[in-house]
């Protein structure tokens, strides 16, 4: 089904209002669902809806509360999203953070007890619309275990970058630090297919190609004890920084019941011109060796936009039945 | 050969010393060989020394310059190392950093234009010491390709994380965002094996398991697309906001002559008492979950010290002959 970003913007905010979200809110989360769809995230889109939705009815997300923002120190900014969306919290703290990164040339804004932000890089970028560097990190429901163990402590804990260039983002990347994001995993099981020797551990901890024994046993990280390690710093940054929930604490982020995800993003914003007034030539550098290299790139936001979008018939049933309730 | 660490670190000043460093870079420097040493970090130990004296004879590096701090903003603090070695111009900054982040809740230290800092895990630990975690990132000479090419644009271009904990590191990892670092290649080469495949490519771009064929070549990232961008984003903060020299432009770094390496090293310091008073307790959390499972383990400092240490033999027969120059 061809769908208008519009349109998508338009039955995901109606979804939202409809199970009980407050108006600003559904608008800063549909924005998110249409922005995914509009770059060919279809993980972090429509797909995410339902569960919102539900959740919102089950208590497990507040659709109504309103983010608490402060600033412990003239670097720091923090909002409390009160077990609300990520969305509205981020929106309500960025302005502040930016500020204080013009003002102090680096400064931090730490996301508490959101609910999950869904897709990292989609804040990240924001950042960088201003002209900021960011880096970003959050945890996730615990999935991956540490290398030659079988227990699950961390969540996929991605990590995002964007550096801002003089047209759209000089660089831009969203990985989950471990081996795959768990999405991955769910439609190699949807699809009845294997998954490569690498990704997973049973619950024996030991390596599977059966995407059903994987999330009964545990997700690997990249590249072993590198991934590890970057998964424990997100892990320590985004729960320990701005005081959330250990990801060990954190039911599927899918289920229905339960208590709210209470996750955190911590975000660094780093102004380039504070640092180096040429700073962006060092990336050009890289960018016209790179491509004299066919076949390399520097990793970036899609620049097609997709409008209309091609949208599964099942999905879009769903979705205009979620604005329809 | 069992030698004291007391004594890797005299002959090591000693051999810098004769070379034309002067006193303050001279120690400085040594006892980051001697550190190198007694954790057992071979590689950046004295198997460094003697490209370090014979480029203070060659004028790759200037043993004797007065590095430069500056503060272009509250948050950030810079120091040019004047193509010196790294060791003495993080330590003029380092005060001022520390005093920074604890003031702003967060900070950068810029090292611009030093030698090779060789251990980047040896400055984050010396943060972290102060009760303030440090994230580090270097550039160096580019032998890395990107996914699916041939040219090397990046260097092995390391990143390093410590996090203080209540009794030394809580976390500590240092590690290229290339599948290895270069060493492990060269080593390979001097023992005469074969590299596994998905290290590196050979000139031509197919992928290669000749330690030859892969230094005429290039590196692969570290897990792939995710190493890639890793990389990318330390080259654009080690060079662009330091304001230092393109791995591109950097010639091998063991060798005799040429342009000095001119190097940046970024690092952001952050307060965890500014953030969040239970910064600890989440980190714990996780620590406590993993001590369940046997044979996983957060990646920390060595904890035994070597002294003495079992140095080859012609390693410090080649020590000794420096230090007697």
């Amino acid at each position: 089904m061809q769908v208008s970003v519009a349109e998508i913007l338009a039955q995901s905010r109606a979804a939202l209002l409809a199970h009980g979200a407050g108006e600003g809110q559904a608008e800063a989360v549909a924005r998110a669902v249409a922005r995914a769809e509009e770059t060919g995230n279809v993980i972090c889109g429509l797909y995410y809806l339902e569960s919102y939705c539900v959740q919102l009815q089950s208590g497990r997300v507040n659709g109504t509360v309103v983010p608490e923002v402060s600033r412990p120190a003239p670097g720091c900014v923090r909002v409390d999203a009160r077990f609300g969306f990520a969305q509205p919290a981020f929106a309500r703290a960025l302005p502040l953070a930016i500020e204080a990164a013009r003002g102090n040339g680096v400064a931090t804004l730490s996301v508490a007890h959101s609910h999950t932000c869904t897709s990292l890089g989609y804040f990240t970028e924001q950042i960088a619309e201003a002209g900021v560097i960011a880096m970003g990190m959050t945890n996730a429901s615990a999935i991956v275990a540490g290398p030659g163990g079988q227990t699950p402590v961390l969540g996929t804990n991605p990590f995002a970058i964007t550096i801002p260039g003089p047209d759209g983002p000089a660089l831009h990347a969203d990985f989950s630090t471990s081996a795959v994001a768990l999405g991955r995993i769910t439609m190699a099981r949807a699809a009845g297919e294997a998954i490569p020797l690498g990704w997973a551990v049973d619950a024996a901890g030991n390596p599977t190609t059966d995407p059903e024994a994987a999330l009964a046993g545990a997700l690997q990280s990249a590249a072993g004890h590198k991934g590890w390690a970057l998964g424990l710093m997100v892990e320590a940054f985004a729960t320990g920084l701005t005081g959330s929930v250990n990801s060990l604490d954190v039911k599927g982020l899918k289920a229905a019941e339960g208590l709210p995800h209470g996750l955190g993003q911590f975000y660094i914003l780093i102004s380039p011109g504070a640092h180096d007034p040429a700073f962006a030539d060092r990336l050009a550098r890289v960018a016209d060796a790179i491509a004299e290299d066919p076949g390399v790139r520097i990793p970036g936001v899609p620049r097609r936009r997709l409008d209309p979008v091609d949208v599964p018939d099942a999905l879009w049933a769903k979705t205009l039945a979620l604005a329809d309730a």
